[in-house]
């Protein structure tokens, strides 16, 4: 299993914002869905293999996290607007201290960005400018933690700065999204040798 | 300068499509914009030296092609919806025999993607699953020929047989998208050597 961990700063958790603004009102929760569906979709088909969780920390009920199983999911499509209605209904059927599944092979609980990082911290590889060229998976169940535009605070760098593992992917600082086609293309042509 | 040149088989050439429904209404014009946005945005900033050819050839009013410059476009952000506004506009502007400047760096006229194939055909790299792995840009000026979900015609494919280039990007079937964004970071990464 690959696993992609991504912090959504500002994203809302509260299923009340706008399919119309998901950049203002969803406090880009737009990045969020363009980092599940690149994680999860190929053409055609869907990559069974990969789980994403992505961690809602905007208010007004922060945290809230979405986990989504390749093995599973349906009803997910490669525009945003219909992946933003799947994160709607995922925001209405949280439970606190509960992990719901609010569609098939969505999870909603209210796990936070740092309870995650904590339960997964064995097979954390962060995705860091300064990481060394990602040329092997240096665990066997890598989790690829990502930031989304803000990156991450002041105490979760601390905490990420102590991974074993750090890698980078671009010459260029992309978006969350085109990094995570970069790693999956890196692993596919690993599988592949 | 890099151009991709990207075929929307059914993409509508109205401006009264649903920015409810891009994937409905819209003809799957949802995976032009995601593969305008791959190609030009960086975290941030934009690619200068890139240029998109987006060759709208559903009803009612075919073809239309929507040319965006990274040197001089403006309002253009990631989220799929406001590209979509950018097109609409674009799609309004359209006037017989010209191409116009619909808003800074977009530019729209009547020129088919035959017409374009023609016109760039020196420049042109097909990428084709069955082509090479893209290890060099093989043209000064490389001008990527990328279908959309449906792919190209039968004449089509039997104009892309001929090109000189066919590159292969990934071991599995991918979005055009993805693939762009693949592109770019081997261009990325040979400019940083």
């Amino acid at each position: 299993m690959i696993t992609f961990l991504i912090k959504g700063n500002r994203a809302v958790t509260t299923p009340n914002f706008s399919l119309k603004d998901l950049p203002g009102s969803g406090g880009r929760i737009d990045v969020l869905c363009r980092c599940l569906t690149s994680a999860l979709l190929l053409s055609h088909d869907i990559r069974r293999n990969v789980e994403v969780i992505l961690c809602l920390e905007g208010p007004p009920n922060e945290p809230v996290s979405i986990r989504v199983m390749g093995r599973g999911v349906k009803h997910l499509c490669p525009d945003e607007r219909s992946t933003a209605i799947l994160f709607q209904k995922a925001l209405k059927a949280v439970k606190k201290g509960e992990e719901v599944e609010s569609t098939p092979g969505i999870f909603v609980s209210n796990t936070s960005f740092l309870q995650w990082l904590e339960k997964l911290w064995e097979r954390v590889i962060v995705l860091d400018e300064k990481g060394e060229t990602l040329t092997a998976i240096p665990v066997k169940e890598p989790c690829f933690v990502i930031g989304d535009h803000l990156g991450f605070s002041e105490n979760e760098e601390k905490i990420l700065s102590k991974a074993n593992n750090k890698v980078n992917v671009s010459p260029k600082t992309l978006h969350a999204s085109h990094c995570i086609v970069l790693i999956l293309n890196k692993i596919d042509e690993m599988n592949a040798c």
